[in-house]
């Protein structure tokens, strides 16, 4: 079920790819799982990222320097690929934000694009019950990060799985994307042009309806010399959001950073340890 | 002179990298920079780091993880890139340990070659002259390490510019490359089939013939499950190069790990810490 393509001696533990046929996306998919030393001795905590436009599953793993802080505190890292690949969506290569690299964790409903770009099940159910069943993994204790389109996932995909998720965070992540152009271009494509139906799947539309779901907090870090800031990311509405429904949040803003992995790996030591301190308490 | 491509903050300090065109290389040449937050105060020891075949000046920088380290330690990293691009050498582009990528660390003696492989006074005069020109760099603290390839070159650069490199340490080196495939492939080409030539870069041959060149010790690690340790490698043959020069040295085995940047990685803060000890001392 599960084919391990290559794996890696790592600070003690083993850096894995897998590939796998999905059910869910209906096609191979492909994902890269961190098993820290504790793993041998039974099941720990586990933390899904999620990475960002035109990125894949190997991307955090090489470029962030995560697995370090992950051997020290046992835990888990799961990466699941961007999108499906080779759904053969006609225009699905056109774009660098949209299709290919750029599913946008959420489960489309579009003509064509229904068929295959099913990354909400995907993430959310089919490969965390995976993991759970081939790995030592506990997921009553897993939590979700993530980067740019993957922060927008990571914040919704908790909202919306809350059974699923116990911690989030997240890297300079597509805040409000029912206001900013790749939101707009994905929602409009994926779910069509019926703005009601989008609201559902934006972090700030979804958090101000609530009432603080995330007891522990919710840490989110921005680059202040990010080019997507004032276009595209918008955290100050989900900063505002997070005041409305009485949500903690830790919104850091970093003078001089940008939006790439330079910035996340300044930072990812911050995240595994908020997310060890919910997950192993 | 020196142009930026481009800069990215990272553990306080910063990523970037340069162009410039090459008096020894006769082109344009790449190389990355980390500086550390301690160089705004002033100029802070050097690591140039060489990498492996088919690498570039990124590599290192994006997958080895060791900004984080640096900036605790206040050392500045330079990594070249691993060989000329386009000097329009028949050939050069014909295969992945020759050539292009594959520049080996040397001064070509052989026509066509000798124009512009000339990656030996590259690195070890022209770049460090370079930075102590352009950035607040202290070359008189100045070492050297690399991976395989650029391991090879680590170990030779420093036993031939002693005044140059004062510490050395290496991941994987091509320890004894008169006397393996890659290497007996790179000599014959650049610097032609009189083997007596040879020897003068073969990290083993000369340090056996030396006494104790590096009295604070040698640090070299060497993945178990590396696949090409068998027929590339080596590192039994300087083992006792060293032994015979009587020149301290640290070799480590690391039973499961292999021959890539999760190995590196791994250990990259220990390299980092025994160059800082003998370069701040």
């Amino acid at each position: 079920m599960l084919e391990i393509q290559n794996e890696h001696r790592c600070f003690g533990g083993t850096q894995r790819y897998y590939r796998h046929a999905s059910r869910e996306i209906g096609l191979p998919m492909r994902f890269s799982v961190y098993l820290p030393p504790q793993a041998e001795q039974g099941p720990v905590p586990v933390l899904f990222y999620l990475a960002g436009l035109t990125c894949t599953e190997e991307t955090f793993m090489i470029k962030a320097g995560a697995q370090r802080v992950a051997s020290e505190l046992g835990l888990m890292l799961v990466a699941p690929d961007t999108s499906p690949r080779g759904a053969g969506v006609a225009g699905e290569d056109d774009s660098w934000d949209f299709g290919t690299g750029a599913g946008f964790y959420l489960d489309a409903t579009q003509p064509e694009w229904n068929t295959h770009y099913r990354m909400e099940s995907y993430v959310a159910r089919e490969l965390p019950a995976l993991v759970a069943k081939a790995l030592p993994a506990d997921l009553a204790r897993a939590g979700v990060f993530g980067h740019s389109m993957g922060g927008h996932g990571a914040l919704v995909l908790a909202l919306r799985h809350p059974d699923v998720f116990r911690s989030v965070s997240a890297f300079a992540p597509i805040a409000a994307p029912t206001r900013c152009p790749w939101g707009e271009k994905a929602f409009s494509g994926y779910l069509g042009n019926d703005r009601a139906a989008w609201a559902a799947h934006d972090a700030s539309a979804l958090m101000a309806a609530r009432r603080a779901p995330f007891p522990g907090g919710i840490l989110v870090d921005q680059g202040l010399k990010d080019n997507f800031l004032a276009e595209q990311l918008y955290p100050e509405v989900f900063e505002e959001a997070c005041r409305q429904a009485g949500q903690p949040l830790t919104l850091r803003r970093h003078e001089g950073y940008d939006h790439g992995y330079y910035f996340i790996s300044t930072f990812v030591e911050d995240h595994l340890r908020f997310h060890a301190a919910q997950l192993t308490a």
